[in-house]
Formats: structure tokens, C-alpha cells, sequence
């Protein structure tokens, strides 16, 4: 990484003219950093005739910190090589990269910016159809071909090393794991969340099952995951879904980006309680989101589930049933990973818009508490549910 | 590897002589090879003062069948890695390296000359009281402090890489847990015994937990495990263990080691029906067996809980019941994996000598039956088993 240095406006078009890929050879280029990020710099380049890209660069700390908090530039080249291989299996629904210097770590994307961040959409009370569906399609497709299933063990094992992403994971494993478990500086919730904190943190129980999910997050290198699946990662309009932002990735638990997307749903569902007032409006996102939620879990199921019967090389998990157990499990996976997510953006260093941007103090008191039970609730009852019936049914009983 | 050339005693002596640190220097050095395993060549280096070494090279080929079946080289180094990271923690009861070169694959080890290899002391009915708790604190110890109770994430995370063995583990990955439930080319047992193979072969239960046991073979790099612990991969006397061989070592389940050693055991068990008429002699060697097994069991899981208790790190895995919680899933994985090593031991390719070497035929059938009849109850009711009693009452409720 030694040829690494950070790249301004100026430095981004020579690079990109330089490279003479992406804009005809007179084109005259504008460029802008518009990154709200923690971690990277992110520029968009554009001629005068509406063709544009975007240059991501990841820095050598973490923004939203300062230089104090250094971080590994790998990152770079990991989010690029997770975004080309889930594209090459779901390109409709990944950001395409068109070019990777892992020395400078800088990635030339394609510009998504006619699309809308789902995140600030879904604040709106924006609702997409193909959301559910598009993400489902992506978690199921690019898990089961990176997993045990579909991969030879050398083939895996090669990939587990290269994905190996341990900064990165680090953040997870802390912020997602222990901090709110305990008093810990990074921590940011009102003096009023006190108490609940505190009764959840008196949860044996709970701690023994955060705890499993924990180890499984350590210990289960089972496809290579996006990471990241919050609603701040995916762009979308009504006919498109994209993921992006993948530098979280490494081989892990199936069920952990499945319950980071439903996780990111219901911290809307709670934050609606306070966002929409008129009772029909409010009810109708959220049954919209509950929606989501089925849609995503069957539809997850039912692809995993058929490319396991009948595109599964290896031969001792062709076993009459075993997909059908090994699903059962990545469902309760997802479910105390779901939980784990509405926790940590309720109590933990970083919070979501849809729970922050409430105004009214009391209000958004109110919907942490409920999000902040609602996660800890469906950690504890995670391994009851058998289907996806089961896991929705769990949901709808402890939402409202 | 480009350097690596085979040795023969010559060259051994050469090499031994040129490192000057093992003998006088005008010592007159002797070497014979006696190796009797498939994948190395093993020689004695000898002076006239009764000094001796072991230098063990591997070879590019699986020795039992022959250059055809080519094999990394790397064996040897993780070979060694592992000797020398068990030997800190256990220096006891593991073989000690003494030197190690990769280029040349070669290391040489402490002679264990004056002790036995424990599967032919068992075979002669010799019974060692340390052995069990010898065992129980080596697979306890190691295993802990290889974990992620222990281990930082990020050291674990470059240990796993570094110990990545995917072409030993791709040996045990086919010949434990995918030939003995198919046709399988490598599979090897008598007529006689096809119709109890293909009963097994139906068993639609018994596959699923086998794959089950793949996948977590696959999946779960729990700790740094020996990865070969039978019955001639231990050394003792009255007063010593030692474990050797550990070529097969990588991350995986901590469950598999004390599940093959168990199973290791058992497969005694089985064949001491056929070795020892006098009814008194043969009880008493196999009430032998299987209190080894119940020590094994309630020692490994005794010191295991007091070590995650006193020197977990891992601040969630800390949590109150958690460690008891993962141990029972430990117990249940040994049961599986000692049930897989009954079946691959006496159908699949590498069998022991405990079973082939009876020579009354219908005494081994019997014996084979038996063993595989085992193997195939303990896999399917492992999963009942919550302490290290319900094994121990499992394991006699199925022998006889």
C-alpha cells in the first residue's frame, strides 16, 4: 500500500483521464466528493452530457472518528471483490465495478444516483414492490454458490482466506456483539433509556443466546456475506434494487444479512409509531413492512431451498432433509441477528435516521423502547420458530 | 518447495551432521527408515551412546498407493506448527520438534522409541491408567486456548489461515463422512457385509446427521484441532502420552478429536469380542475401555468449564451458562464424530488393525457388524445427550 495517497477532485479526474475508460477522449470532466460515510471518500465524476461515475476511496481511518481510529485500506479491495462476485451472480441487483486499484484503494462504480438511498425513502413512507423479492433473490443467490453446498471445501477454503476481513469484522463483533451488553464508552443512548438498558442487561437468558450468536459470528464461515444489509446500503426506485457497500464482507453465518435487512425494517416499523401520525397512513407502511418481511423470508427460503435440490455438489449434504434443517437453522440465525441489529442501533455507537431524526424527545423515547424489547424478545425466541410462518408469526406477535 | 529432495539414511546423516545440534560432534551416527505409515518416510538416527532422534520427511505422495496420489508437501510444516503450538501448552503429552525445515518438509522430533504406540498395546489387552486423563487435558487444553474463548478474533482469524490444510482435510472430508455411505471406489469390506452396509445406506436419519457433521467439519473452525487422533497416533508407558502426527491438523470442531479417540476405543472394544475368549479377561479389558471413556469424558469436560471460567477473554462468551451450553454441543458433536469413525474404520478405505488383524473370519464379520451397527445408533442419538453421563450411558446402553 506503500503508493497510497488520498485523492481530492482534482487528483480523481487526472486519475480517470488517465485511464481514458469511462468518457469520451475530449469530454471535460467536473468531479465532486459528496461521501457521507465514515469510512471512505466518495466522488462523482460527470461530462457535459449526463455520462457520470463514481470514485470511492477508502481512507485510512475512520471519518466519523478522526485519524485516530485507523483502519485498514484492504477494506477497498475486499468491497470490490464481494461487489464482482455477487455480481457476477446477481448483477441486476449489485453495484457494477468498473475498475479496482487496490494500492490506491479507490473503485470506479457505476453512478446510481438516479436511484434513491431505501433508508431515507422508507422514512418517507416510500414503498417499492420489488424490494422484498430483489433482496431475497440477493441473499439467497449469492449465499448458497459461496457456500458448502455449492463450492468444493478447497474452493471455499481458498475463498475464506482471501475474504478474511478481520479490522472490519472487528467493528461488528464490538459494536454488534458487547458494547450494548455493557457499559462501554462508545455506547450513545438518553439517561431516560436507562433503565430499560439495564433490565435488558440483567437478561441471563439473553445474554447466553447473544452470546451463540456471537460464537456463530466468529465461527461460522459459511458463505461469503455482504456484511452490511442495512437500509442505508441499498439504492432502489421502483423498477431497480442495488446493493452497495459491501466492505463488512467475509465468510460468515448465512443468517446474519438476512437478519440485519428484516432488523433495518422493523427499526422503521418501530420508528413509523412516531413518524406517521394519521392512524391509516401509519398502519398501511407498516403492514407494507410487515409485508416485506414475509415476502423476504419465503422468498429467501423457497430460492435457497430450490437451488439446494437441485444445484448442491456436494454429496453428503444432498441428504433427503438436510436443506430443509440447515435453513430451519440460518431462519433462527436471522432471527437473533435481527435482534441483535435492533439493539445495537437503539443503544449502540451507530443509530439509524429512521429511530434519530424523530423530534419529539418523548416519542422517540418511545419507539426505542419498543425496538430495544422487540430486539430482545426475538433473540430469546429465535430458536422456536421452524418456518418462515413461524418467524413472521413471532414478529407480528411482539409488534404494536 | 524447489529444494526439497528425497532423503534416504545417507543423506539423513548428512543433514543431521551439517546441524551439529543434536549429538557430539565425532559421535558416529547409525540411521535406519522404519516408517510404516503412508505418507512419510521415518528414520532413526542413533549414535553409540544410546542418543537417538526421529527425522520424519514427508513425501510428495501417498506412500500406500503410491506416486499417483500426489500431497502437498505443507503437510509437513503444519505438521510441525502444530506439534510445537500443542507442545507449549501440553509439553507432557505431545511429541517435541526438536527442527523443522519446509523447503525440505523434514522435522525432527524427540525418539518416543522406548514407549509403544497404544493401538498394539491395546490389542494385547495392556491397559495405562494415565491415559485417559492424559488425553482429556490434552484435547481440554489445547482445544481452549485455540478458541475463541481465548483467542483475540483477529489471532484466531490469521491462525485459521495459517493452518488452512485443504488438501488432508479433502482425506477426511471423503473418506469420513462420503464413501462409507456410497459406492465409493476406496471403500473396503467383505461380501458378507453388504447387506448390514446397504441397511445403513438407507437410513435416511442416520445421512442427515451425517451431513450434519460434514458441514460443521466444513464450517466450524472451533479451535486448532489435532486432527487425527486414533489409537496409533499415541505413544504411552506407565508413566507417559504422547500424541504424534498431526499432519491432518487445521480449525475445525473441537468435538472431533475426542470423538475419534473415543471411537478409537470403541473400535477396540468391539474387536476385544473376538480377541480374548476367557470371558473374565476380555470383561475386565473392556470394562477397562470404557471407564477410559467415561474419564476421558468427565475430565476433558471438567477442565474445559474451569478453564472458560478462570481464563475466558472474550467478554460476551463470558456469559453465565454459555460455556455449558457450548461443552453439551461439544459432547454431542464427539458422539457424532466417534459414530463416523466406527463406520469409516470398518467399510471405508484405512481400517485398523484392532478389527483386520483377527483371523477367524466370522469372528471379525461379527465384530464389523457390531462396529458399524454402533457407529450408526451413536450419530443418530447423539443429540439426546446433555452431559457427559448421558454419553457414557449412551455409548453402554449400545454395547454389550
Amino acid at each position: 500500500m506503500s503508493s497510497y495517497i488520498e485523492f481530492d477532485a482534482k487528483k480523481v479526474i487526472d486519475y480517470i483521464t488517465n485511464l481514458g475508460s469511462f468518457f469520451d477522449k475530449d469530454a471535460s470532466l467536473s468531479c465532486y466528493e459528496f461521501g457521507d460515510g465514515n469510512l471512505n471518500l466518495v466522488f462523482r465524476v460527470q461530462d457535459t452530457q449526463e455520462n457520470s461515475i463514481i470514485v470511492k476511496q477508502a481512507l485510512p481511518y475512520a471519518r466519523c472518528v478522526g485519524e485516530s481510529w485507523p483502519l485498514t485500506l484492504d477494506r477497498a479491495r475486499i468491497e470490490a471483490s464481494v461487489l464482482q462476485r455477487h455480481g457476477e451472480i446477481c448483477p441486476d441487483t449489485t453495484a457494477k465495478v468498473l475498475h479496482h486499484n487496490t494500492e490506491l484503494a479507490l473503485t470506479v462504480l457505476e453512478d446510481l444516483g438516479h436511484l434513491r438511498i431505501l433508508r431515507g425513502e422508507l422514512n418517507q413512507a416510500n414503498t417499492f414492490t420489488r424490494l422484498s423479492k430483489d433482496v431475497a433473490n440477493y441473499l439467497a443467490k449469492t449465499s448458497f454458490y459461496h457456500s458448502s453446498f455449492y463450492l468444493t471445501p478447497s474452493e471455499k477454503k481458498a475463498l475464506v482466506t482471501e475474504f478474511t476481513n478481520p479490522e472490519l469484522c472487528a467493528i461488528t463483533e464490538d459494536l454488534f456483539f458487547d458494547d450494548p451488553y455493557r457499559d462501554a464508552e462508545r455506547n450513545n443512548f438518553p439517561a431516560a433509556l436507562q433503565p430499560s438498558v439495564e433490565m435488558l442487561r440483567k437478561n441471563k437468558a439473553l445474554l447466553v443466546e447473544v452470546a451463540k450468536l456471537k460464537a456463530q459470528f466468529l465461527n461460522a464461515p459459511e458463505t461469503l456475506l455482504h456484511g452490511d444489509v442495512h437500509t442505508g446500503s441499498i439504492f432502489v426506485d421502483a423498477k431497480h434494487t442495488k446493493l452497495i457497500d459491501p466492505e463488512f464482507g467475509f465468510f460468515g453465518p448465512i443468517g446474519f444479512d438476512l437478519g440485519s435487512f428484516i432488523g433495518n425494517l422493523l427499526l422503521n416499523y418501530c420508528a413509523q409509531h412516531a413518524r406517521i401520525n394519521a392512524l391509516p397512513k401509519r398502519r398501511n407502511m407498516q403492514v407494507y413492512l410487515l409485508d416485506c418481511i414475509a415476502t423476504t423470508l419465503s422468498s429467501f427460503y423457497a430460492t435457497w431451498l430450490e437451488l439446494a435440490k437441485t444445484h448442491t455438489r456436494d454429496l453428503s449434504l444432498q441428504a433427503d432433509g438436510y436443506a430443509e434443517y440447515f435453513l430451519t437453522k440460518v431462519l433462527q440465525d436471522a432471527v437473533g441477528y435481527c435482534g441483535c441489529e435492533l439493539i445495537r442501533r437503539t443503544i449502540g455507537l451507530a443509530h439509524v435516521a429512521d429511530i434519530d431524526a424523530i423530534e419529539d424527545e418523548d416519542a422517540r423515547l418511545a419507539v426505542q423502547q419498543r425496538a430495544l424489547h422487540l430486539g430482545e424478545l426475538l433473540i430469546i425466541n429465535a430458536n422456536k420458530c421452524q418456518t418462515t410462518d413461524d418467524v413472521y408469526q413471532l414478529i407480528i406477535s411482539f409488534v404494536n
